[in-house]
């Protein structure tokens, strides 16, 4: 069974790592903080002091950490795992994070013969808990064949999309539909309150019709039960966005849908709802 | 059992006046082309040259026509409903028009004894054919009771949201929401073509999880497969889009998703595209 280096054991990731550890893989963790790794250790995941030290005698080297400038420290820095890790492994990175920044990766891999897959999920803490995340790859198929028994463990929708990228790219579609919906559901729900509209009665009865989306019919009833807890930052929601906005303009593409969002979520940040719920868009528009 | 005078027999109006006739109500009936009545002619319903002939006699009208103006002049015309309708008679408008318009018609309609209750509707061609339409109420809930069997005829869902307006407030909710969900689709359809992806696989995999849409489950499929068939048209959109855009600056309200698919849309109906079917805007990206 493969050595497995695991970087970064935040809120996903410290639930990832934990079902590799429970199939049984053999784990090294390493994270900036390494408080956050502690319950893997107690486990039986040893500890490394950076990516490069984790990776050296790895087969796989797993990486889910914050934001693009982290997975580029981590693979290309100089403590980073390129400087250790051995020919025929394979990094895996499960950030969110750049396609491009990727290429650049996975061609810097190529050189010293590793391979690569980025593997970005959807499904949030609960999906990283319950070992029910989507997982969206890019990379060689023969590969992907290879490291798939390792993400089946942390997730169930596993799907290649195409060359090293390619995972990020889906991911990106997903996160740039998610925000039209959440525009969705803020912009029609401002207006049913405004115009005096008894509102679990509206979406009880248009939720089931051409204007009905996931953000409507899960996200919506918390809303207006008054749960602000977030599912999802507004932090990530904007780092997401700027991602595919810059994906956007490297394909020459207009999208000025998700020039809005984009906008709309980094002016929350800005004014401190940085760790709120994407939802508080919805209190925003109101305090308009 | 009632006289219903049926007005605005267009794609919608002819299968929801059908059901009525074959419910048993007498209907009269008229529409400013009168071939497009002849069907329900000969089903036995009778023809009146204008609104105020159609009401004079009735328990109950309905219309269902197509833009505010027409819902104007059929109700306070000249030769409109309100110079003929008899005192305890019920006016019922089921285009989606301007709640403000309907507020004032109603109005109108009190200083006569007669009461109002707009009725807008969800589910289009296919919903009208089938009598599965969501009908969106407002007015006074004893006048809601009584015509609610005559609604029950064309439609299943219906409810009361309101005062006069409440049920074109409610339609107008209903459309915000479908035009982000279309922002949705398209901005995360075009992004994903041009990255190479293979979208059926990426929309087979996203489409289960928090990017979903009515949108995308129902009609992407369409547009993938090639399907331009018009199930709603441009130009209703952009009628749509604008009485909610009015509705939204009467309450001071910004609401800027709105603003940009009004745009979009409008810029659709003006280069000739009126009559496609609302997911050219898939097109009309693909090309810029």
């Amino acid at each position: 069974m493969e050595r497995i280096a695991f970087i970064g054991t935040g809120v996903m990731g410290r639930s990832m790592a934990g079902h590799l550890l429970k199939a049984g893989y053999e784990l090294t963790v390493y994270n900036r903080t390494k408080e956050k790794a502690a319950e893997l250790i107690e486990q039986g995941a040893e500890w490394a002091d950076n990516p490069a030290e984790a990776a050296a005698g790895a087969d796989v080297v797993i990486s889910i950490v914050g934001y693009p400038a982290d997975v580029e420290a981590t693979y290309l820095g100089e403590k980073g795992v390129l400087t250790t890790m051995k020919k025929g492994g394979v990094i895996i990175d499960m950030t969110t994070s750049s396609p491009i920044l990727w290429q650049k990766i996975a061609k810097a891999a190529a050189e010293k013969g590793v391979d690569a897959i980025d593997a970005p999920v959807t499904g949030g803490d609960l999906g990283a808990k319950n070992a029910t995340l989507a997982i969206l790859c890019g990379g060689d198929e023969k590969v992907f064949e290879k490291v798939k028994p390792i993400l089946a463990v942390m997730g169930k929708n596993i799907a290649l999309f195409g060359a090293a990228g390619a995972g990020q790219y889906t991911k990106l579609v997903n996160q740039i539909a998610v925000a039209a919906t959440m525009l969705s559901i803020t912009e029609s729900l401002i207006f049913a309150e405004k115009a005096g509209l008894d509102t679990k009665l509206v979406y009880d009865t248009i939720g089931g019709g051409a204007a009905s989306s996931w953000s409507m019919v899960n996200l919506l009833p918390r809303v207006l039960r008054g749960d602000e807890a977030p599912g999802f930052m507004v932090k990530h929601m904007v780092k997401d966005l700027r991602l595919s906005l810059e994906a956007a303009r490297e394909m020459k593409l207009e999208l000025p849908g998700l020039v809005l969002a984009e906008k709309l979520y980094a002016e929350l940040e800005a004014k401190g709802y940085a760790d709120k719920g994407t939802q508080t868009l919805i209190s925003w528009y109101r305090n308009q």
